[in-house]
């Protein structure tokens, strides 16, 4: 067991945190403890019994022993305080007991009973009643209707997940936290069976008071677990998570999360199943890649990069060597690694030689990578295994992906022995699982692409800059936010401010806007017009007309004097006509710029993780391509640079038609600003900068739209 | 066996194809057949007499007898002709092996020798040998460097895929091609894991005749296939593939395909191991996309949807019953459902009500759909049962998608029985494979993705209208294609026409063009511009300038007789100095058509499919958005409309500001016209339309290029 953390061996319950009683305790009391190992209370006491150390108290009105140990009437009766009660009562005693709990000294509970805010009115209240008791007393509560958790290292089996009839593994690296806990003890049941150690799975239910930001925040720090897997339906606390994400990175341990409901379909069955609120899935993505988190599509993919993470391996290069002995086999995996950048570089002609004098006479295959042994190779057990270890030894392979049959037998043997000699990575495809393999622990897939995926995150994981900004180190511009009030304060009272006030604000946090003045008269137009470079446009700005061209309230692509006095006053008379009620604050002669393309950035309120900056293309692509980049600010230049480049599949920033070295730049810029605008001016919630015209090496928002909440 | 095609149980073999004598023979000699069981020699003869009834003969120089058999010094010792010869023998022994084969009168060969194209100069020299036999005889040859092939239906093992140890499984609906031995062994071995029943797996090597495309249509005319299953790493024979595959959508009987030889790194892979040439992988998903073929991403998804489709059901409907007892189960089914296209539609209030009988009380799962019946229904059996049936009998649902622990038990026999009981299409997820399950044939899948991807493909299959239009049935319009000969004619001597001379060719072809006149001389183009409605653009034709801007060959946005005699002057002058020495074919005077967005649409000449008809985002995007939609001519309006709906995940017809219903038409209505060009005009070897101009309604091809090639 560990101590680094000074809590699992501690002990004093007066220096441990509630959550660490809760999680890791020295002691624990079940309510509803039952002498029927068919029910709950019984499945889960027998669980409890056979692996813990420590003294398991069972409480129960109905018996004077359970399973052979004697038990109290009430928590009240116990002789000593405790760490850990796990409760299976009926609903309606729950917020009871746990009152009990909180006066007997406990630390926390696990609440494995349901029938709280995923089952109507009655539920909801119930929950409310523990959630009171949680805020009045600091008992910590995981649950309720979840299926309690497992800490394999504790020796603490507080759940049903598995029967107390299943021999117990032993504790691995690996973590599992699981908002579901029927999905969770079948991703526990596929796990094994994959060969991946679990060291810790926790299922948190309804999530009244532990959620799993809290959770893994706790588990990150505890030295024995290297490998974080979540499985959420929702994140109810988003700054945990993302300090619980940056802690990860910080000591070099990747969290692995597999995110449900995304569809409508399943938003609805996830908010019947643990009345949970579901966000925007693509704020969530961006935000896991913004701070480090691997998001998986499906269970199995979140399996695949725990196996290859579980034993900690990391690399230098995206080189990977694959030796196979069916010739199609290889070809499927030099696509499935290309598909992860990886690369499949020629293994050195020496290296080829050396490998040539193992081989049959003739031989028919190929050595340069991938490396095809033919079926020759199979029945000459030890040129496999010589030939492994060449692969393995080359100068250039920093990873090793093999493929054998499952047939257990000298070849499985060889595959094990390299394994265990080398520090590489290895990612085995094979036509199933073997126990042989999977009690050494040697990361082992059934199709090549699913291989290929795990060393790529590998590779993802190493070789990855991650340039994270704690926000509560960062420090406003005062000076700036003093002025950005005063302009705000100068136009207060209307929640969408014009697009003059708009690009003023803007222009305040260094983003380049159009050229403009703001006019009353024909002769103050053209006095401005002169001052611009080439055609201008006038626009009339009004509060009333949000929507300028149904009513006539622009002009576009005027030259000289006659143009812009003819356009103001030929503007101003369709505009009366049209909306003969509409105030006017002004008429805006405004540069016209040039665009090669366009692009559209902005703040966008998410209702989970706040203000986030927005980067897609512009025009009338903003609706076919829906794809965007997003980041929560505070952020570094070269984070903007990255999620610039990674839009689109990286073909915005390549190739002769794409944006230049200079415009990477000055939109990054635009992006880094806007996150500045974003949380020095909170009250401002929406900004939506639409077009920004990219032309010759240069940027520039063309309109703009700033919209105001309530002002703190 | 069946007989509906006349050739599995007929004896004459003169009324049989040589390729049916190879595939489904009713005498077999093996030519290398060796008493050692460990060699190839031996291990495929002793497969050979495990399993067919018939005669198989051994030819060896060595022995006597083979393995019991008495041996013939050579083939043609043989007192009788023999349908199928397997060969074995040392590759330079090979070609004389198969002209003795020729001279007996044998059917075809399957050479399982290595040593041949993939192997150097020498085995180049020795397959051509064998394809000068093929080509004088009429002999078939599947190989040579392949596996051979299993015939389960006819009792034919000539292969070293399994070891004459492991029991042969009984004969099932799918066929396996591919072209990797090695690879098809593996997927043979992992199919039999998951439950899918083979029937046939040939694998063609090097294919120095027979291929991938002609097994295919061998195999989809024999009755007992009911799926094709195909792992290719290059397609040989387009015409008969895609013939293959009409057959294939005739019959419903759904071809899945997994392409290897994808990316730069796979396609030097495949080259070097069967000598293969690799084609566009984009054009080969477009084709298998317009012919109904299921074009696959890894082995999995392969074996995933095979078994899926070996029971032969469909639906009417994409309405799936989910049914589990993990609520994060049913949200990740849920999820996966929407993401492929399925609905999760609400159980009717009355069949709720009638499953609310069944559950325990209280009761805290969800009856809607997903139905989740939470761990309480878990302990009880009957209800289990019950609610599984009561899911799959709704009348909103047309598939089924229950969640089990892959434990052998009651909730395991429940599950059979339903299945046994119903014609509605079933994907179980489950923990693991499991023996019960998978005798029974009922799809089992590991992951809910999976399951779900699955029933996608079925409803896919069910609910598609594949408008197949038969080649050698079309017609060209000979009037047409006179005068578009007559147009290519008067401009002879130029392989790149020019803007003029291509968009005549389009108009003839009913594609919209911008208004132009070719003119002389500035008075000219000042008439011409009169002409027509609104600003006007100039631009020189001369073949000596293709690219117009850098010479200053273009003036754009001329409006009135002044500025089209002043731009056309001054353009002149310019092109006299930038290019002195070009010759010019006149001056363009051309309608400027607005644009809300552009498209591109053009003809492209496939190396494997020949002409292909492709349509795209045109402009400068053209570049950032790779994605376009592909057919090869002949196609219809509708599968024009479909492959035009189907761009961009249907963004590009979707919503406010996509495609109009009329642009739709007017642009699918320009891919047909391009695609009897391609037909009809085989020298037009490309066409570029770029950009198409969409605005109100209307679409209009501003530029163009055809390229003629060779005239045949």
């Amino acid at each position: 067991m560990s101590d680094t953390t000074g809590k699992a061996t501690s002990g004093h319950q007066s220096t441990r945190s509630a959550i660490d009683r809760l999680l890791s305790p020295q002691s624990i009391v079940m309510i509803g403890a039952s002498n029927k190992v068919a029910n709950i209370g019984g499945h889960v006491f027998a669980n409890l019994v056979r692996a813990f150390d420590g003294p398991v108290t069972p409480v129960t009105p109905r018996d004077e022993a359970v399973q052979g140990v004697a038990a109290y009437k009430s928590v009240l009766d116990l002789p000593d305080p405790v760490d850990l009660a796990v409760v299976a009562v009926p609903a309606r005693h729950v917020p009871g007991a746990l009152q009990e709990c909180a006066d007997r000294g406990v630390g926390g509970a696990a609440v494995i009973t349901a029938g709280f805010a995923e089952a109507g009115e009655e539920g909801i209240a119930l929950q409310n009643q523990m959630t009171d008791v949680v805020a009045r007393t600091g008992l910590r509560v995981i649950g309720p209707n979840c299926m309690g958790f497992m800490n394999l290292w504790g020796g603490v089996m507080a759940n049903f997940a598995l029967p107390p009839t299943v021999p117990l593994p032993p504790p691995g690296p690996v973590a599992l936290v699981s908002q579901s806990g029927g999905f969770g003890s079948y991703i526990t049941t596929k796990a094994m069976l994959a060969g991946l150690k679990l060291g810790w799975f926790v299922s948190t239910g309804n999530e009244s008071d532990v959620n799993i930001a809290a959770v893994l925040r706790y588990l990150v720090d505890r030295d024995e677990t290297k490998v974080l897997m979540v499985f959420a339906e929702t994140l109810r606390d988003p700054d945990v998570f993302i300090d619980a994400a940056c802690r990860a990175a910080e000591l070099d341990k990747p969290i692995v999360l597999l995110k449900a409901g995304r569809s409508d379909a399943a938003a609805k069955a996830a908010m019947s199943h643990t009345a949970s609120i579901v966000g925007s899935a693509d704020v969530l993505d961006a935000v896991c890649r913004q701070y480090g988190v691997f998001v998986v599509s499906t269970m199995e993919e979140m399996l695949d990069l725990g196996t290859i993470f579980q034993d900690g391996r990391r690399v230098t290069s995206r080189g990977v060597g694959i030796m196979t002995s069916s010739g199609g086999a290889g070809v499927l995996l030099a696509d499935a690694a290309s598909a992860q950048g990886l690369e499949v570089p020629e293994i050195p002609t020496d290296e080829q030689e050396a490998m040539m004098a193992l081989m049959p006479e003739p031989f028919y295959g190929s050595l340069t990578n991938p490396v095809d042994t033919t079926a020759q190779v199979v029945a000459m057990p030890e040129s496999f295994a010589k030939v492994l270890h060449a692969v393995g030894e080359s100068r250039v392979v920093d990873m090793v992906a093999p493929v054998i049959w499952a047939v257990p037998g000298p070849q499985t043997d060889s595959v094990i022995e390299f394994y265990q000699g080398t520090d590489k990575p290895v990612a085995l495809t094979s036509t199933a699982w073997l126990d042989e393999l999977q009690v050494v622990g040697i990361p082992t897939y059934t199709d090549p692409h699913r291989a290929m995926h795990a060393l790529g995150a590998v590779a993802d994981l190493s070789l990855r800059t991650l340039e994270i900004v704690d926000r509560s180190a960062w420090q406003p511009n005062q000076e700036r936010v003093t002025k950005a009030r005063e302009l705000l304060n100068r136009h207060a009272g209307h929640r969408s401010l014009l697009e003059s006030t708009s690009k003023e604000l803007l222009a305040l946090y260094g983003i380049p806007v159009t050229q403009e003045v703001l006019v009353e008269s024909p002769d103050e137009a053209v006095g401005a017009a002169e001052k611009i470079d080439g055609p201008v446009a006038l626009k009339v700005m009004s509060y009333d007309l949000p929507h300028k061209t149904e009513y006539g309230a622009i002009r576009l692509g005027l030259r000289g004097a006659d143009a812009v006095r003819t356009g103001f006053e030929e503007m101003l008379a369709e505009v009366a006509t049209k909306a003969p009620d509409a105030a006017r604050q002004g008429v805006l002669v405004q540069q016209m710029v040039p665009a090669r393309f366009e692009l559209t950035a902005g703040i966008h309120d998410d209702p989970v993780f706040g203000p986030t900056v927005v980067l897609g293309l512009g025009g009338i692509l903003i609706e076919i391509l829906s794809e965007t980049a997003m980041l929560r600010p505070p952020f570094t230049f070269q984070t903007a640079q990255q999620a610039l480049a990674g839009l689109l599949g990286g073909r915005l920033v390549e190739g002769g038609r794409g944006l230049s070295d200079t415009e990477q730049q000055a939109v990054a810029a635009i992006m880094v600003a806007l996150g500045e605008l974003a949380l020095e001016v909170p009250e401002v919630t929406e900004v939506d900068v639409n077009p920004i015209r990219v032309a010759d090496g240069a940027v520039c928002a063309a309109d703009a739209l700033v919209v105001v909440g309530q002002q703190s």
